[in-house]
């Protein structure tokens, strides 16, 4: 899975479970709607400051964003939680070959 | 901490601990040196299809390029083995506010 690809589902489930509009996310992300679902759909880069600003409107941090766009890239499911956050990067350390 | 500004660090990181040169990881990774080195620095954003190649040429899952990416914006470091990554993202976890 190519990364904007990873990051356009993680972009929409937070959007999601923010209970958030796609205008509602675009008007607050500073991006345009069609851009942003563009982006949604894993159509379009996105650059590394409308990252922020969007992260911005959606209310998470931008390098959660990234993390969980890892997590995804790497065939796992994003967690909501902390706790299940820590239970995923465990699964994730067994995917990473030991030094 | 930009996107660009931290995969730049990882990417120069991982290229050095496994001992390439920016010569050697722009012709593995199919990329031009020039634009590598810019990357690197920060100064260039990389699309997804690059950063698989790159990722390819430099011998890591691209996943986890864009994984430890994310622990570079929040300000932590990039271990190099599984185990120690399990400890950072427990550092991580208490930095993700808790639902």
């Amino acid at each position: 899975m190519l990364f904007r690809e990873a990051l356009g589902e993680v972009l929409r489930e937070t959007r999601l479970a923010k209970g958030m509009t796609l205008r509602q996310a675009s008007k607050k992300g500073c991006m345009a709607l069609g851009y942003l679902s563009e982006i949604e759909r894993g159509q379009k880069e996105l650059s590394s400051e409308p990252l922020r600003s969007l992260a911005y409107g959606l209310g998470i941090p931008a390098h959660e964003l990234v993390f969980k766009t890892g997590l995804r890239m790497a065939g796992l499911d994003v967690p909501d939680t902390a706790e299940v956050l820590v239970e995923r990067i465990e699964e994730y350390a067994d995917l990473v070959p030991q030094n």
